[in-house]
């Protein structure tokens, strides 16, 4: 069936969000940590990182409106400095529960039971439990029509387990249980279909080798 | 293991295009369908939309620079308009395909076998092999210092199968068999887990009855 945006505008605000957060198809569910100045750390889900460029390797998220309370957007304007943390199916429940409203002064690593780590003097924590991390740094903020704000990153290190990394550079993730969002609480892991060759007109796509085999 | 942002910089390009692709987590899959104003319809292959809010229903994605031709990116500037198509494991094969550069003059709905739909006058077509399309205007366009443009856009219009939508608006799209991409070539299915109840804290997530049990 089709909605228009004038019935998408009818609907009950909670049913809304769940059906166009359905949507955009599955997101990657990250942690993102941070710390004040002061040394108050935090954690919190975010659904929205997306690639911007690998050279120099950039990512991007939104930032929902700063209107209430947004523990993760103060402390990298203050800052600048955060981690983004992959979240496995395993630790997908920890991870939904960072999204709980809090106290400033409570760490989620704490009540959520996320171990907090450090990269040498990276300011911002990483979180322990993740298999892949990565230190960002805050290149700019755009604001969007809505209040929210599309936050640009430089990628300062990562961390990763050498273990699931093809020969030719590809990070198996889905092997190492990367979970999947789809709307705002629905959780999944990934079950490997193939990897393709390059595209090219007039040739025929092909499947790469040993991909589906695990490692 | 680590690698800093001067290690990064130092690995082959390919190699560190695959790598920094695979580290944002799983990502949608999806196909944008624009037409030019002479009538050259288009279809490509994002892995980039992401969800910027419900009310006004938003979504954005990202445009890799503007320097080599982009047909999807002139379209969209002259008509304003696309569709965003979710990509199902059934279609990866052709959507992959319509990465390959092509002409200007030759349309992936044909050479890549997909079906070109309309939704009443809405000037761009979408994917009719897609279980889930929708209507997007373009809204702002933010340049990122390596030359890519984040795209916002506003929807007009929603097409789904009810089929799939739960009461609480809900779109089980890992039902219908949406797929998620890794890096720049590895397609997955998503197997669900569970969806989780609203975090508060001090009270324990419960899992959301009857999720796993298909449609």
């Amino acid at each position: 069936m089709i909605w228009t945006k004038e019935q998408l505008a009818e609907l009950d605000g909670r049913y809304r969000g769940r059906f166009i957060n359905s949507i955009s198809g599955v997101k990657p569910a990250n942690l993102i940590a941070t710390k004040s100045k002061e040394g108050l750390s935090n954690v919190a889900l975010f659904s929205s990182v997306v690639h911007l460029g690998a050279n120099p390797a950039m990512l991007g998220f939104v930032m929902r409106p700063p209107t209430v309370e947004r523990h993760t957007w103060d402390n990298i304007l203050e800052t600048e400095v955060y981690t983004i943390n992959m979240v496995t199916t395993e630790l997908s429940e920890k991870a939904h529960y960072t999204s709980a409203r809090s106290e400033r002064n409570a760490s989620e690593f704490e009540w959520c039971d996320l171990e907090e780590a450090y990269y040498e003097d990276f300011h911002a924590p990483y979180v322990g439990n993740s298999p892949l991390s990565y230190g960002m740094r805050l290149e700019n903020k755009f604001p969007i029509s809505n209040g929210c704000y599309f936050i640009s990153g430089t990628v300062e290190w990562v961390k990763f387990d050498e273990a699931f990394l093809a020969q030719d550079g590809y990070l198996d993730i889905a092997e190492q249980g990367a979970a999947g969002i789809v709307a705002l609480d629905g959780y999944h892991g990934l079950s490997k279909q193939f990897r393709l060759s390059f595209a090219k007109k007039g040739e025929e796509l092909q499947q790469l080798k040993d991909f589906k085999k695990g490692w």
